[in-house]
């Protein structure tokens, strides 16, 4: 079997491993007090051009958007989010579970429009009863977004200056934040990201190792006792080593950036490919995501030989797909894909 | 340095590391159903002798112990622990954080005697405003406790049987299980533990993997999608095959078991030493900890040369700290410790 | 000022107050269980037509749904609500403090229509990652709806047959339930109503008391220990007697059903009144509160004299305003109106 | 039968009563806007010698408990309360259900010492792991205990000196402060106890009121948005006059302070018949709630003509039974005791 199922499929980049193995039998701090947490900390201080900035280490990135949403927030407010954000549909109710409701705004591709974000909140405010309702208390967005698109820099300035407006942190999900920067679609730094939010995390399970997210503050201003909170959503590891040392991998020499920009090659070698065999996209994606739409005999007939992601029914006959790529796509993957389309 | 403070000090036992190298490109199902898991769930369910029994892998120990709790109590119920229980006392309010009190009752060395829990439990149900406080809904016991003792199987039964009588599901936080399985203080073994209680974990993260912790419902009777409060709680890995290797590595071959017994002997061996040099242990503990009462200028001596965690200052001129083994700690690390005592 | 802007402008109906004189110095039990709760349950019962029925009295609506929306949902689950529902949009996210999504579904009208119901769940468990996501676990609508709609018989028997085939609870905020069932637009009465859902309340504040609503449980399946969430909830009133007495005054002489048909009658009126005028109506409802459109000068105009309240704006030049009749709309305050409309 | 059982067995004082059919058909705005919660308000700032008070009127003592604290303290942080402090033991867990950890602390006749804070707080900040622990964010004493002891006024500066220092918010539970503050045991005016506390409430519903409860923040500091905490917790009322009402009539004419010095006295008429009986006192409480040791034999003779609450068994031969007064304590009632004593 082929697999093109998701980016998180196979174990880690093998650098990652190499440097387990290499520093296993050092003896070191737990809790995120280790010399790789350290390192790793400082390294991406440097990379997000704020060497004032907060960083943590986290294991799964459901925990890290519940964590940082639900120390952010006050008990009268809610987070704002495309109805199709990661946190408003796939999380099983963790931002509520907490205490706070998901205010789910329309998104377009998988995008919160400062429009939309604009006219609800000038809305909420000029509603007589709008201290009988959640207050908007901070805007969750993801980059790129869970159907692979992407903000540009306009559209996250237009987002981040409504958010200072009324008040409210600006939050990036980076699950995927590397395919993201990487893109020929992007016009976006890491640093410009950065000073374009409040709060954002580094995605590591999906882009090359075993687990992982780091929560960057760019401002140096996480939350009081935010370590304390780590411990009580049971999100804070003993051997904290085995994420610092993994970031502390994918900060050195670049290795974030080169696992990410391979993928979303080969990410666009599949597009490619796709389009010359004749298939339709079911939208335009520039990263290591892409969504196509497949006569349903053709779905099943792949299915036999390939795992992919099933997405959606447009129609009676059709079925939309999701193939993603990561640092293990190698270019045989794709030409045995390619005699299978 | 000669570092005794705990037993997550290193990585993971090497055995696992090769695991995970040899593995690493094997595409993989994620969250949970990947072939390494459904294999580590099929060992563990031979260990425990019970065929029927439910597994799932969780990330840390305090995360466990905050799903496991707050999925099978109701609203209107607390958890029972002896005051010093990790719930209690050492997780930043993870189980008040899901709306529920932790009953605390007076325990005996870190365990909780079945005498209070039953004299607590008849006075609750004699009082006529009973219904006006939180019910007891289930209890917590860790074995070994967080202070090393052990539950004898007596004690372990006379705590389930009241358990039984009031309808309330017994919790064993087994964060460093093998230990106690594993130690010449024990009378239990794994199959005969399983009966006892109706829930448990067995602790991965201080017992050689990197991370980990499998939780065994032994009647196979686990909570109502339970599936789906793992990713609710954020305790959900993408990669879950990292949980499932580790813990098939772990019941390959014993390995589990061989790694404790291990640790134990060694601190058998360091307890001797101390006994020897004239130290007085602050208490009989059986497993893999072992806590002395230092003189104040002792305690500083060695902090020069060896880092062992605190505990607590017993009178003016004494300090009582903790001294921890694992899986790596060899003989050459004991002889230079004695050299130091 | 003449006053329409709601239900709840005046004290209690004056029987309400005589009863609460008379009875003032009598001592009773504290805590629900004094004779005139018990004597109220038994008249609830009585009118439900259900004598096996739970009853139990709580000071407000909000707080109502609160604890029996949190009582009967498993972590996992959320509820299921219209999105102009009360518990979605004015309780301030009553239902998210206590752990759990609502999720809202477009309605018609402010009502919940069958189709869309069954359509979302059949989507939901057809969905492959439907275990990454909040299960429907009740089904919370309200009669009279926020729009002062109705149910047909028709459409809550849909409605529950869509709820016990999936095995959820139907809930049916009755905030104005009186003035549903003696509607000339009702097809439905009481005992009808009690057998088509799960729980529902009966609403004191609106129709007539000072404050509270009466819980049914109409088949005696209240959740255990359904006093002790009350409590939890900071609901449960030292004087029950206070909401027992009332709802006992209102149970007796068919008093809540005179209240409710007095009021519905005189929005009748109001209704003739606005389209005799000219006025065009928001929406056709057939209880005791009226929406009308206003041209925004007449809104002004009328704002000098007449206390109502905002709804929307529909357009530039119109105004969407609510009129509420109840037990102290007099012919008088009617007519007063008129000569202003 | 001779009710003693409590302060809340009848309705409300008749000058309430009056006063709610006086105003009875006005119409006035919800929600806590009307005329009379607004004097109320406004009389309440004067009594407590503080202008700038924010003042807000709940329904019940345990509802305002989880409202003040919850809405002041941030996730990591819990209250700290004496073992005995209502919040920790009597009710349900209203505290954990939103979030935190009642830390409990031993106490002397129901009051937190100065020196057991003091020491708690010092151990905390000198443990190595207390950021593994919740942190003690704010401090709860109820005034009178839940025995019916007061504080000094040195006593209140310590504790509040301490709060201070460790930047604490002190809150005074008041569901019995008349009792109090009227006490020939008090050495203590209402705005000395306001100048040292940070939030404290006034009850009513034990002392004379239908229900409710005053929240009164003297430095005018109420948490953002208490408002729509106030609604999200379900403790708003539609009809806010009720209790507006009730407060306006309770600070009209020193009529709260009335109340609670004759139930004082008549307490005080009641001790002494018990010593002079022969009785001895379980404690020595200064206000309406008298606490005594009665031999088995005499408690159950008792029960046949007397209701009062069992407190606790102090050994196989005796009872402890409290005996409340309040403003419908007449002296005829006491007299028919005395005869039964």
């Amino acid at each position: 079997m082929l697999h093109f199922e998701n980016d998180y499929g196979e174990g880690a980049h093998p650098e990652i491993l190499r440097r387990l193995a290499e520093t296993n039998l050092v003896s070191q701090t737990g809790y995120g007090d280790d010399a790789y947490s350290v390192s790793a900390r400082e390294k991406i201080r440097k990379a997000v051009g704020h060497p004032e900035a907060d960083v943590y280490f986290i294991s799964g990135g459901t925990q890290t958007n519940q964590l940082v949403i639900s120390s952010m927030l006050r008990p009268y407010e809610g987070v704002v989010s495309a109805v199709t954000g990661h946190v408003n549909a796939h999380e099983a109710g963790a931002i509520e579970s907490t205490g706070h409701k998901v205010l789910a705004l329309p998104g377009k591709d998988g995008k919160l429009q400062a429009e939309t974000l604009r006219a609800f909140l000038e809305a909420f405010y000029a509603d007589d009863a709008h201290d009988h309702m959640v207050f908007p208390g901070m805007v969750y967005i993801s980059y790129p977004t869970e159907y692979g698109t992407l903000y540009s820099k306009a559209e996250l300035s237009a987002l981040h200056g409504i958010c200072k407006k009324y008040g409210m942190p600006l939050f990036v999900d980076g699950a995927r934040l590397g395919y993201g920067l990487m893109s020929p679609g992007a016009d976006l730094t890491l640093p410009e990201l950065a000073d374009l939010c409040d709060v954002f995390y580094i995605g590591g399970t999906k882009v090359g190792a075993l687990l992982g997210e780091a929560v960057v503050f760019p401002k140096g201003d996480a939350p009081a006792h935010f370590f304390t909170m780590i411990k009580q959503r049971g999100a804070l590891l003993a051997k904290g080593r085995v994420l610092g040392l993994q970031f502390d991998a994918l900060f050195t020499d670049d290795l974030y950036f080169r696992i990410s920009g391979d993928a979303v090659r080969q990410a666009g070698k599949l597009k490619k490919m796709l389009l010359e065999k004749g298939y339709e996209l079911f939208l335009d994606s520039p990263t290591n995501q892409q969504f196509v739409v497949l006569p349903d005999e053709k779905a099943a007939e792949l299915k036999e030989k390939v795992v992919y992601s099933f997405w959606e029914k447009p129609d009676e006959n059709h079925t939309v797909v999701r193939f993603a790529t990561s640092w293990a796509t190698t270019d045989e993957k794709l030409e045995a894909l390619r005699a299978l389309l």
